[in-house]
Parts: structure tokens; C-alpha cells; sequence
């Protein structure tokens, strides 16, 4: 189990007695595979962190077709900060892909925890720019590389969710068909076996 | 002339005397059409903020095509925090599209000012959550939209720059050939003409 209080132990250098206290108390959900976490048109209430399980944040068009903005395995944040900072109705689903347990983080958790020790401030910042930087680099990827670069930069971000995830959800985030996604693999195999 | 001075006191409720003095001695640079600000292998040091003029923010792929991230007209911030924060090369490039003038902003100057007045640092965070929410959108537009939406967001979000930049460059950040967009563009001026 990866736990909230370990993962923040393991970013911060220090930490005071209070900040523990304040972790401790954080909730924790436990989710069944297909739950909601969020659906489109709800006020997101939460940053969630992954401690067990897999989770995806997706749109749905007026096609019905989902698209997949992101994966959130264990150790990873995911929150649609549209609808929580600004408090606009979400255009965005949070579901669980696997049996999951959460740590609910409210936004004033965070102002509450950086009162108390300034350090989580800078944890913050650093996320928050993280977080600016991987969309960012996606954007970029979305514009510019092939099917195989965007593959290969998937299996980069997410190593462990090819096995998690059936190939119609990974399509989906890379923004390509199942089928392109099939020569891709099909392509990269056969020149792995031919080296 | 859009000042980074009337801008902050635009987005705070108050502010300190101690901070209009940071703030009036920040670094500005007069730079003129086609000139770069930062690029590619650099690594980059400011957040820049414009007072007057545009900047766009794109890669170059390997087969020498631009892909554009992002433009930057009067009071808007660009930077590439994956190189200004975590000390990278940049893999993007910022230059002038027209003669400008742009504050320059380090990310010390975020940390000075921060301890000064809190307010900033509420300001701040709210930059950064507008800036994820900015960019969380254009991916799910980039799956989702078709090019016609795709212009029409781009409308929305940056109305007066169709105007000032060349059809290509529009063309380059919708992720779309220029033939398409001209295609978006009959439509829509049909569509409106005829009703």
C-alpha cells in the first residue's frame, strides 16, 4: 500500500508532528471498479491521490466517444482543477478502472497543511508546476509526434498500465484508432525481433 | 501600454508598499519582431510577462515543422516551467511576433514577493490553476473537437490575434493544414451569410 503520509515523507525533507496529525486525519474512500469519483456537470469537491488502484479522467463527446486526458495510478494526483478552483460544473468524469482506495484532498486541506509548515507550500508549487509541464509536453506530442512516438512516450510516463488497461483506452488517450495503435505495436515488435 | 504594475494591482484586493517597490523594479526588455526570447537546448531563466506586443511559445520536429504551443498577447505570461523550474534544457522556443515589451520575472522574484504579501502568493497559485485548467482543455479539444470547434475555441480564447498573425501559424496551433482551416472558415462565413 502506498500510502498518502509515506508519499509525502518521501517528497519533504522534514516534517513537523503537526503536518503528521493533519495527514492522519486526511479521508480515505475505498472504490469499487466502475465507480465515480466525479462526473461531467458536478462541482469537483477533491484533489484525489491514488494510494491503491487505477483511475481515468475523461470527457465524453456528444458522439458518445470517450477521451481519455488521463491515467491516475497509485502515487498520482488527479483533480479537475477547472471545476475545484474555480468552482464551474466539470467537464470531466473521474472513474475508477480498478477496485481503488483515494485520499480526498480539499483545496483548503492545502492551505490548512501550508500554514502549518511551510515546506508543503514549496511540495505544492513543485506539483503544481509538474503538473503544468507533463500537459504541457502532451500538447506538444498531440501536435507533433507520430502514433509511435506517442506510444513510446506513453509506455515512458505509464511503464506498468499496458497490462492494466485494455488497448481501446490506451488509443484513446494517445489519440489515435485501435487500429493504428495495432500497427504501432505490431511494428515495434517486429523490429525488436529482427535486431 | 498594459503594465505589469497595473496588472497585479488588477488581480489583488490590496497590496503592500513593499511589494509595488518589487514590483516596480522587475527587469523589462524592449524586443523586436522575430527576436527570441528563449530557445530550444536553452535553459530557461524568466516567466515572461507582456506589456505590450505578442510572443508565441512552439517546437520545432525534426523535419524542421513548428508546432505551436502557445501565444502570448498583452497580459498574458509565458514560460517553460519544465526548464525556469526543474533546470532543464527547453525543448520550445519563445519569440517576438511583433516588436514587444516583456517583463522578466525569476522565479526567485515569486518566492521574494511571496514573503512580503501573501496575498501574491493566492494570486499566484490562482495563475497556476489557470494556466493547468488552459491547458487541460486544449488536450481534450485536441482529442475531441473537430477542426471547426477547434477555431471557434480559438476565437474565444485569443480574440484579437486572427488579426495579427499569418492564417499557417493559427493553422499550426489548432493541429490542423492550413487547407483545413481555410475550409472552417468558407463554412462559417457561408453559414453566417445565409442566416
Amino acid at each position: 500500500m502506498n500510502t498518502f503520509k509515506e508519499y509525502i515523507a518521501s517528497q519533504l525533507n522534514s516534517k513537523s508532528p503537526q503536518m503528521d496529525d493533519l495527514i492522519e486525519n486526511c479521508n480515505t474512500r475505498q472504490i469499487l471498479k466502475d465507480e465515480f469519483l466525479l462526473r461531467q456537470g458536478e462541482q469537483s469537491r477533491y484533489i484525489f491521490f491514488v494510494e491503491q488502484g487505477l483511475l481515468k479522467q475523461y470527457s465524453v463527446d456528444e458522439k458518445g466517444k470517450e477521451h481519455i486526458l488521463m491515467f491516475a495510478p497509485e502515487k498520482w494526483f488527479v483533480a479537475d482543477r477547472e471545476s475545484l478552483y474555480f468552482k464551474r460544473p466539470s467537464l470531466y468524469f473521474i472513474k475508477a478502472l480498478e477496485d481503488s482506495r483515494v485520499v480526498l484532498l480539499e483545496e483548503s486541506f492545502i492551505n490548512k497543511i501550508a500554514e502549518v509548515d511551510h515546506s508543503f507550500l514549496e511540495l505544492n508549487n513543485r506539483l503544481l508546476n509538474n503538473h503544468i509541464l507533463h500537459l504541457q509536453n502532451r500538447i506538444n506530442s498531440l501536435l507533433s509526434d507520430s502514433a509511435e512516438e506517442r506510444y513510446l512516450s506513453f509506455v515512458q510516463t505509464y511503464p506498468d498500465i499496458l497490462l492494466r488497461v485494455p488497448q481501446a483506452m490506451v488509443a484513446s488517450y494517445l489519440g489515435i484508432t485501435p487500429e493504428s495503435l495495432s500497427r504501432v505495436r505490431k511494428d515495434l515488435a517486429e523490429r525488436n525481433f529482427h535486431k
